[in-house]
């Protein structure tokens, strides 16, 4: 028998009760060991618990008993999971988490902490909730060289643009209706904003690069700024509108990282990813294109991931799960104004067509897009392949003669 | 280091060697060890292959050949390719391979050797080739029941399906241009016909509900039949046609398993499974629908993920991964006749209109569909879901009053 603690008792932590509990029988024949929940750490009371006899208030319960050999993060947050974890991992403890801004954050100097204790570090559930991607990243990796990571991360704000792509419902209106079906949070900024996508782009590019990106080194825009007339341009243009991110090692040996709204194709297998589903492309130099497609998030698709780490960690509790990546640095992430990207760019002007054909000056060609509806004083197009730098700066001379740019959405090549 | 033998120096075998040499860095570092290939084994001379004294003819060789820990099996075909794996899981050898053949119809019985001896029978790329699905699959069992496993899982078909699909191409058209691209053999009826999609519904169904099941327990047909007129009228009914193969578990303990080509909604993360690339969709009880997607063929591919199942060997020399199910039985799958489902049916008859009356009389009701160019002869409609038995019976009727029925296509509930 194997007694573990569980961190947490929230969404998440309730979930990974009820799966341990639901399939006690297969995941003992599994794991070739009975998995007994022996505490679960927790400020708040819950007297109605089958398990009310097993919650404590105190950390140092855990830390203290010598008889947990794992221990589940699932209170989410940095503070004090990092500081718990770690107490863990140096105590000895294999440590399961679904804590992505706790591995964005702290992964490689945990990591490095598991492997001088010969213990492990899981996360699985941390990127693409119930989706298998960390364990399958790994084995592409195996005998494969990654030439790229990218993927619709964020279910919430999928669901946002699904709505406004597929129902024409403005941001405002598609936001509210995600809170009130539980897909965002009444302070939905993370989401939004592009932090939680940031997050688990880190992770995965960490994972596939071997070497720790942060959060802060990742230029991230959120989808705030997407308007209806967006979606509109990206459909006539022949794709949708979608929260990215990506990453890919440059033959400088830097790593090219973003966090953004794009147009994709509609041919693209990410386009067709909708609602509140993640979609993440894996691109190796064998393997070619292997997309990874499910729900994102939820109580029991997260859980049965924790769950199947937890399994994973009985079965190697003493031979140690190949997982690291090294330290990162303040110089490995190039600057995002380097990369060469196609801009869409919607713009308003007096005169629509004089606008165009400065572009055209600018910029060698443009393809000029329509929508229903036009405003008689806008109109879009989409730039040649360019340094990005030098795109905004030929746009900046575009605002000097008056024209007023609305947004830019960048293109992408997947 | 770890000492290794190829048995077949074809595409996936060459490209094996290829991964195995390209990636010798990273292999190593990963695995821990280094790989070095002792032995190739094949009846062809290669003289000009850089490992040309590598090469052997004698499977004695490496059976009586006590350094060798793992072997590698891509000759493809049940013998002698059965008769040597089995060998070498007796004589204490790990073995890899991508043989679907050899796994769906030998797997229970030699991974019940393999656990026997205490070495590992690894098979990642005897489904969807490159794409990680056999390792996922697992992990998301770890925690979940599978509800059911469908996937697209024959490229050759898939990208025949397309053409037909999106350049209205006509099925021999189709074939032809297949071959001539090598995503065909001369003789493609292993393909064509099903069978191939059905070795791999084997292998997942198989490790799904950890029973065997035999390539001819399962109904299969394969996509000779299927016309442009199916084609525009699963378009009319807001579809594709894809060789589907599927497996669910019923409430009866009995296994449900077909292999045919399918209608698919639009909308299905299946529809967008385009040209040689595969599909495979996991529905677990937890996680819901999981989709994995990529190329399912090709000899880079496939051989990066045999490479990934060496690594794996490599790591667990001592400790067996848990893979494993038992014997199949012959009463385990039921008749396919019996599953309840939706037919589409196109029909030709002196008077279309009244052929549809009797379909509605007899099924109660009836969905007609039409297309662009449709004879003054020829209708079709799809049918409530019922029996598939019912439905056969029911278009007999049809059938004694003058109608004939050209072709009957089942409808996906995915």
């Amino acid at each position: 028998m194997v007694e573990i603690a569980i961190m947490g008792h929230g969404t998440v932590g309730s979930g990974v009760v009820e799966v341990l509990t639901r399939h006690e029988t297969t995941i003992t024949k599994r794991a070739k060991e009975e998995i007994r929940i022996k505490y679960i750490l927790d400020l708040r009371e819950f007297p109605d618990s089958p398990l009310a006899d097993r919650f404590t208030k105190s950390f140092d319960d855990i830390i203290g008993d010598s008889s947990i050999q794992i221990v589940v993060e699932v209170m989410g947050g940095l503070h004090p999971a990092y500081d718990y974890v770690k107490c863990c991992l140096e105590a000895g403890k294999s440590v399961v988490t679904s804590n992505k801004e706790l591995v964005a954050a702290k992964g490689a100097e945990l990591l490095r902490i598991a492997r001088d204790q010969n213990v492990n570090f899981l996360f699985e559930a941390s990127v693409g909730g119930g989706i298998p991607i960390i364990r399958p990243m790994s084995q592409c990796l195996a005998a494969n060289d990654v030439v790229e990571v990218a993927g619709i991360l964020n279910g919430t704000t999928n669901f946002i643009l699904t709505k406004m792509i597929n129902e024409q419902m403005p941001f405002e209106d598609a936001l509210a209706l995600a809170q009130k079906l539980g897909y965002a949070e009444r302070n939905p900024a993370a989401d939004i904003e592009g932090q939680d996508a940031c997050r688990k782009i880190c992770i995965l590019a960490s994972l596939a690069y071997g070497k720790h990106v942060y959060p802060d080194q990742i230029h991230t825009e959120g989808i705030t700024n997407i308007s209806l007339a967006d979606v509109q341009y990206a459909d006539a243009w022949g794709g949708v509108v979608k929260l990215i991110g990506e990453a890919n090692l440059l033959p400088s040996g830097k790593l090219h990282s973003i966090v953004c709204p794009m147009f994709i194709p509609r041919d693209s297998q990410l386009a067709n990813v909708d609602d509140v589903f993640n979609g993440i492309m894996v691109r190796g130099d064998a393997t070619g294109d292997v997309v990874f497609y499910g729900k994102g998030a939820g109580k029991l698709p997260t859980a049965s991931a924790v769950v199947a780490d937890v399994i994973d960690c009985v079965k190697h509790l003493k031979a140690r799960k190949y997982l690291f990546w090294e330290d990162g640095s303040s110089d490995y992430v190039a600057d995002y104004l380097d990369n060469e990207v196609a801009m869409y760019v919607r713009v308003q002007a007096a005169d629509p067509d004089a606008v165009c054909r400065q572009a055209e000056q600018l910029f060698g060609s443009v393809t000029r897009l329509t929508r229903k509806g036009i405003g008689a004083d806008e109109t879009a197009f989409v730039t040649p392949v360019l340094k990005e730098r030098d795109i905004r700066e030929k746009l900046s001379h575009l605002e000097e003669n008056g024209t007023k740019v609305l947004n830019t959405i960048r293109v992408s090549d997947f």
